[in-house]
């Protein structure tokens, strides 16, 4: 059984629907029917008006939108685990023109205000040090953390009063909120963030995500340098129908509770073999080698993640009876 | 009735059901069974090794590839009329880091070996003047012409004797081996063509295309570029399952004969009116804008092109009484 | 004799004993005494408050008000002749991260605003085709040619309906400033220009030019900009020393009136055979190739510009005796 | 009394006197007499041939180089306090387009081999993570320390067992051969350098660097960047003419010399409150606010550097009574 990522497990059946439905002729690009709904029904779960723009990779949202938050000599603050720095070959260099990564450091991949506060300070304000213009933080974190409504205000605040930019990488912001119990407005621009990539793929897309603008202004630039990055899909309408697939009836909030439930419960199993709180989808499990040995013996599929750990990710398909054998092997270690 | 763009067309019923098939649990990225038999299907069709990556869009297989061929500092001979320069919002700058278009001129968008020889002959070779590094080509052209395997090669030796390096944008590559007879090897690597842009997505494809090299010493490179423009997706055998399933029973050939052939139809009834032969599935008519009203009136969707041109394009669905109609309606302007 | 170009010239000894004089201790970068003097000196040349930077060449000028100027994805409207785009080795696409630069025609690489209005009307509003975003012309043109304050506020006014910012690279500003009798004022910023390459190399300096921002709000971004791109030099006041000296006493003036005059009267012994009016220091002469060899066999040394046509580029420190030579060999001809 | 920075200094008389020597006519950028020696003038420095280029910034240098030996999807190992990451605006990002600089650690900015060996074995071998292709120190390092020829030589191996590139930041290079002993062949190429930034500004000179080729192949794409980056000046020989009079007659070692020199008898005053070792002409020293307060009001001049640390650096031309009046102060504390 996988618990190897939640990128590889299957398109949910409403999404393969959904593309199956939007299999006929329409016009190219996101002029269709399908993308042209797309701006209302963001606006609907965020309580206002929102920009959207479907793009099929989270690293695609992610940079699209620190290339239109941070001008190429200027940095952005993020964390030394965040996805952004780890795990995207340099995108934010090549989509931003240059701009630094500015690394911070915290338990579970989380920033705190205080962190960024001391961290700017110490940059010397003249021409010889990069300056930062934006914040980027990823909630669920990639160590399966979550920043509350009030963390990510506080984080909102002092970005503001550094005049930075705040973008949120929400590759798994479905887990988010429903671990935080927040709204989406609340998790985000009330917050005071001005971007986000909310993905779907993890959550049971096949391979359309979304990058939200509340900061509606920078919508048509990103949407030439959507173009520009050869991220305008010709038949748009496939990916459009698929994120409005994931938005009816919630059924992303659904997914994503099911995957947050079956880490719970593994969580549950590990104890205090845990590394980090479990709060969304990923679990970190201390595990010997001959531990770790014996659960892929018995059929469990996961990541090695540094000397005596291992990661264990759930999917939105994950529940019942093989969550249940994970657990009891993991307790029977 | 719509002749307004063949990428706008429905993707082939084959193609939604590789889809279907694929929506089960794999490794991601490109780590899966689908993405794994690219190369070797590929290498059939083209007769040798070669190396290949899926990509979503025509731009990104072609600016991926110019990437790697072009440094920043130099330039790409095409014609004034390509699709690099005119209808990909600079993403060649982008994705070369500023390196630059040379531009040719030529009826129909297609390039001479002579012309590519006298526009080198101008440039002072020096530091001041951006020197050449790679031609590239789009065949069939963005005026539905095409160049055949001795026209490609003739431009293929102008590259090697200067050292350049040799693209060709192959969004309607089906329709020019179609139109050609050429075998895939004859009207590419036989010709000196270094990397393809292998087009799908006008010819009943979904949201996969191809990039072939050749030169398959980039790949690598080019596989660490696709990541970094975004352009990894996570669940990658999605997007090679469509691939397969166009190649399978040369179902490529198949649509792109029923595209050109629907085609030529029309410019039979368009005779003396036709503003270039048509060799592909491209139809550009000369019409008032009265003769285009009542084409329109009558049901017919296309774009004008120019003052007193219309721009038609027949899609892999097209076919029968649909274009008789259009046919007619052409003959009785 | 050498009338190769004005680049090449000697120092004006005014501007050697600024640099002798500048050889004290003093603070690093642009801190010093000197620099600090810039701004001041060149609001009293325009009438109005500017900003300033010194850079060590026109290039550098440029390129760093183009990369400010436009953002990567859009482009750069200029004559197919213009010296950014013939002789700068690509360097506005490294400046600017890949903007394109729009290429006009028009006798002696003038732009009308004509032309550059029509262009704008052939692109399509939309994100498949660059959209411009600012104009660059240069005033002495390449060939020798001036704008007059009224002309520039044509380009101006069009520049600003479309919202275009305007750069002027003056290379050879000096030459235009005596030419038209003009004021600096209405020949740039009364005239809509934003930003203004400023030469004094070719114009009797060693190493110093300057940047001048009439959009003042530019100047800290391109103050980054230029330390990013590696031209704050440490002890900058042996370059704002240059400046100061060139200014002083309005010795740029001087020195273009010298140049201008000696090109005078070449272009009088010239007469039928001049290939454009001669309104700066460059004289552009058509001549066979054996009145060529015979006017080097005199001694006279020049570019050979293209087939029959010859260019000579007078200096600061040319007049009297050799240019009436050379005024006599042409005559002679 | 000025010890804020070498860089700040006057330049030597002789260097001046080069300059008013080369103020004659010749021709423009690098093609005159003097830019013409200046390989055969290194190649002897160096004993073997080398390739090298005038500029006027150690930044210009180190970035010129820096991307010509790391592709723009690649990293850059340095250490975390080097000059191209702390002081440099982020110019490495402009000039490779994006690559990334992975940050070492290690006392007094001095890498070692092991620390090197080991980052790149954390790093993953795939496409997501961003894999080095070149390492850079600098020698003397930020901190005023020298690596020897053997240390050199164990992180040349270490380059090449990894296929990195090897860039050497020398900004302060005379005083790390001085101070070592080392020859300048061994200091570099023998131990694997391929490209070393030869500082001349700090030591003596006015506005001209030297980047030094030691792989040779790199020059001609090395001079059409410099080109590309407006780093071509008109009037070259006044760059070259500076460098040759540095290397005159080992101009540049006595400066050299002179510094450290005064650098040491301060260092020696210092004794227990120095915070690294004085092995070049940089000399950081515990002082309470105080302290600093009261060697300012005595007439010294220098940087704070962190709490409760300052930092004194001593230029080519001071030696003797002022020296000795610095080190009595700081005896006195």
């Amino acid at each position: 059984m996988r618990f190897f990522s939640d990128n590889a497990a299957a398109a949910h059946p409403a999404v393969i629907q959904a593309i199956i439905a939007a299999n006929t002729l329409d016009t190219a690009y996101d002029g269709d029917a399908w993308s042209a709904r797309l701006d209302g029904a963001f606006s609907e779960v965020f309580e206002r008006d929102v920009r959207s723009l479907w793009v099929t990779t989270g690293t695609a949202a992610n940079c699209l939108a620190l290339g239109a938050l941070c001008p190429p000599y200027r940095g952005i603050i993020c964390h030394r685990d965040a996805h952004i720095e780890v795990d995207e070959a340099g995108a934010p260099g090549f989509f931003t023109g240059g701009a630094k990564l500015m690394l911070l450091d915290g338990p579970g991949a989380k920033l705190t205000a205080e962190a960024v506060e001391d961290s700017i300070g110490l940059i010397r304000k003249d021409v010889h040090q990069v300056q930062p213009a934006t914040l980027s933080i990823t909630n669920a974190t990639e160590y399966g953390l979550v920043y509350t409504a009030d963390q990510v205000s506080a984080l909102g605040e002092t970005a503001r009063r550094h005049g930075l930019s705040f973008h949120m990488d929400g590759a798994r912001f479905a887990n988010a909120i429903v671990s935080t119990g927040n709204s989406p407005a609340d998790l985000t621009w009330r917050a005071g963030v001005d971007a986000l990539s909310f993905g779907f793929v993890k959550n049971g897309g096949l391979n359309a995500e979304a990058l939200i603008l509340f900061k509606t202004e920078l919508a048509d630039e990103i949407a030439v340098r959507r173009k520009r990055a050869g991220h305008l899909l010709s038949k748009g309408r496939f990916l459009a129908a698929q994120v409005l697939a994931m938005l009816e009836n919630d059924l992303w909030l659904d997914n994503a509770r099911a995957a947050n439930s079956a880490a719970r419960s593994i969580a549950g199993a590990a104890g205090s073999r845990l590394v980090y709180p479990v709060e969304a989808n990923e679990i970190f499990v201390r595990a010997t080698p001959e531990e770790s040995a014996s659960l892929r013996s018995a059929g469990f599929d996961f990541y090695d993640w540094g000397p005596g750990e291992i990661r264990l990710v759930t999917s939105w398909d994950q529940s019942g009876e093989p969550i249940e054998r994970l657990a009891a092997a993991i307790r029977g270690l």
